[in-house]
């Protein structure tokens, strides 16, 4: 029998969460909103739940993360800096898995006949859950399957999720062998499915890399982390379940009862909220109603019934929580800029987007950066930036000069001039970018540390 | 009988303005929300659809507004520099009217034997609405009444409003004499009423000068307009109907049958818009719901019914149109900075306000002045400015020097330097204060014209 020491455990971030919109967008999804109630320092996101569970059974140390590039920051921001498996761009599970797996083989050494487990992040469950993964390794040993699933034990026969259909109980073992998968059944058909014992299918998978060696090798993928990394763009969209377990000889799955929720809509969130308000605002007259606010100014609902109102630097909105699943839907169009992002230096908040008649754009964001950290050496070609530094202190490079900034000073910088910020403390300032198109894109980084920095600059006094 | 062209009109432009936050503010009040439709150049106020009307009747040469100074900026900007009676603070309409009564005999040389007319400035009315307000000086004549009213004819027993009761017809004139007043009556007594002939009463009053010199007296209260203004904080905050109307020994009405419409709350607001959606936003899967969006964030509205979304600088709405008559209570406690300001020489719109850790305060404004127009010579105490000019061209005055500032310049003002600027043409910058206490009350200003600001200045080079 192997321990859970030697298994290694793929936690997937996925998801863009228009679900959850405007608080979620490309960069913030559901996994990295801090809703979740804790004792001390504040609410804390579904990852970083996940993550104390996972350091509480003892899986942390041979943890990886799949997830796309642009979720890297917030991740290192919120965890720490985990090993990183990185999704070219999003597909589906099929595609993130195998990668992951063929990471793991052919990148961090593991063996082919070692177990790994995979878990979404954006579920929010009891502490027990993450005992029953730790025995999944166990399980994949005593069964002989070549899968082995989690499977949770239904609280209604709801048509929302897939159900795991299992054959009678023949012994007195702590798994059962899977019959087949019903996707999003009828109410009635779920009933009955319920009364035959099945599950939940909660999407955790338990294997030896060797059988996802096999499976790709049999159906023609590329088996090597670098042929599947450089061929990703040709894989197809399809989900793990879809591609591999239904097509899987043997799977057993191993039941787990207690709180399983995919916290994926605005009303399935408000039912965590410890208080109906989150933020300055107000409900008067209101049944059922909940008002999250990130805004610097007030969120009012009046006579609302059963409703949530959720004002972000993204936009605002003001739904029937009966009619949160089609939200994604309803903002389809608005796939603007982010306009607030954590990164691993510091936080940043749109104020302001102009078009001029004349075509010039103008942004003024807010940017903190945290104590220590640094903005990369850097230059732009279509746009000059004013900085107001508003708290703090800290250094400023400009092309090839270091010079000590604090809170009144005032920075302007041409297009094409190189630059760079380091805080010392907290540091704060207001940024007015001006130029003729304003994206992430305009950019040329040199990839330096500050002492790298300092050492292609020399020291100036004040500008 | 005296025509038209002798009456004076004194336009009350009242109210804060609660019942549409967070469209209105302290200085945007209902009347000057550009929410009525027009056939060209966008939408109109209710004081512009007024004054159009006032025009087109030929009352406009004689009219005058009483309005707080807070105002005044804002009805300069869209009706152009009338006469104007400023309230020292806001009362209700008693103080109001006797002040506008007394500034006409005391310092417009009007005759306290010509007639007065007072009109309410938010009702939305039918254009011959005012041809019957041009006739209310013959029927103060003809009727040798104390005071005239006009009453609108009922559509419905609502309790909403006051009633004038009239009694039975015994002429063919053309007013009614009045019998007694009824506040707000149950709908039982509404239908009643208006079995009788009883006419809404709309806020308008007119009557010779003489008969509110004699009133002012008897009633012990100063009958000069210089000692009732400076008075004016001792006066109680009563209506004109209460203190002056239902005292009178004989008023008659003028009844008017057509539009009339107090347009006071969003969900009569509503019944006016053109569409659905004003500004970035949709509904999806709503029934009767607006939304109406100042900001540059999208707005959603997901399956509601009968609800109003209203978004501004000011804050956020959400509400069913049955409660927007409660919004005054529900918003009692956000008396906030207005985040959006129309005044004589441009607009404002604060984009950020924050209060850093060590007390500072840092407030981030777009402001935009109108071409040809500019700020008048100031300095301020407790704050620095440092202003990014983002488009346009001007001439900025600081510490006596002139100098040409276009779009890219930086100017730092800092505390105690006089400062001032003009714009050529559309002018726009982005502000950041930064300081110890930052209230439009730390200002020392200079009132001088550009041309005086000319005079004490030099021209210098560009900084």
């Amino acid at each position: 029998m192997r321990g859970s020491e030697e298994m290694k455990i793929v936690l997937l971030s996925g998801g863009s969460g228009q679900r959850l919109w405007p608080m979620s967008n490309e960069s913030r999804s559901k996994q990295f909103l801090k809703i979740l109630p804790n004792e001390k320092n504040g609410p804390i996101s579904m990852l970083q739940r996940v993550w104390r569970q996972l350091i509480s059974t003892g899986l942390v140390d041979h943890s990886y993360v799949c997830a796309s590039k642009s979720q890297q920051d917030m991740i290192f921001h919120q965890i720490g800096e985990i090993p990183f498996i990185e999704e070219p761009f999003r597909k589906d599970t099929f595609p993130a898995i195998c990668l992951s797996v063929l990471y793991l083989l052919d990148k961090a050494s593991v063996k082919p006949d070692e177990p790994i487990a995979v878990i979404p992040v954006d579920h929010y469950v009891d502490n027990h859950y993450f005992e029953q993964v730790a025995q999944l390794g166990n399980i994949l040993d005593a069964s002989s399957a070549e899968l082995v699933l989690m499977g949770v034990l239904p609280e209604a026969p709801t048509s929302k999720f897939g159900y795991i259909s299992v054959e009678p109980s023949e012994s007195s073992a702590a798994y059962r062998k899977v019959n087949r998968f019903v996707e999003k059944p009828e109410q009635g058909i779920a009933k009955r499915l319920i009364r035959e014992g099945a599950l939940w299918n909660c999407g955790v998978f338990c294997f030896y890399g060797q059988t996802i060696l096999d499976f790709l090798q049999n159906q023609g993928y590329p088996a090597s982390y670098e042929v599947f990394r450089r061929e990703f763009g040709n894989l197809p969209k399809r989900s793990f379940d879809y591609e591999v377990v239904e097509k899987a000889k043997s799977v057993v799955v191993y039941p787990y009862k207690g709180a399983w929720k995919d916290i994926g809509t605005w009303s399935s969130l408000c039912a965590h909220m410890d208080n109906d308000i989150a933020g300055i605002g107000t409900s008067y007259d209101c049944d059922d109603t909940h008002v999250i606010n990130e805004l610097g100014i007030p969120v009012v609902a009046l006579g609302l019934q059963n409703a949530i109102v959720v004002a972000t630097p993204d936009g605002i909105l003001a739904a029937d929580k009966e009619h949160s699943s089609q939200l994604k839907n309803a903002v389809a169009k608005y796939h603007g800029r982010p306009m607030f992002e954590e990164r691993r230096w510091g936080t940043y908040r749109v104020l302001d987007y102009q078009k001029l008649e004349d075509g010039t754009e103008v942004l003024t964001k807010c940017i903190e950066l945290f104590s220590e950290n640094n903005i990369s050496y850097q230059k732009h070609f279509k746009r000059s930036e004013i900085w107001t530094i508003i708290e703090g202190t800290g250094y400023m490079a400009l092309d090839d000069r270091i010079f000590p900034v604090s809170a009144g000073d005032v920075i302007r910088v041409y297009a094409e001039q190189w630059h760079a910020i380091r805080a010392s403390t907290k540091l704060k300032f207001i940024e007015v970018q001006r130029g003729s198109e304003l994206v992430e894109e305009d950019i040329v980084r040199r990839y330096l540390t500050w002492a790298e920095v300092e050492s292609v600059c020399s020291y100036g006094v004040n500008h």
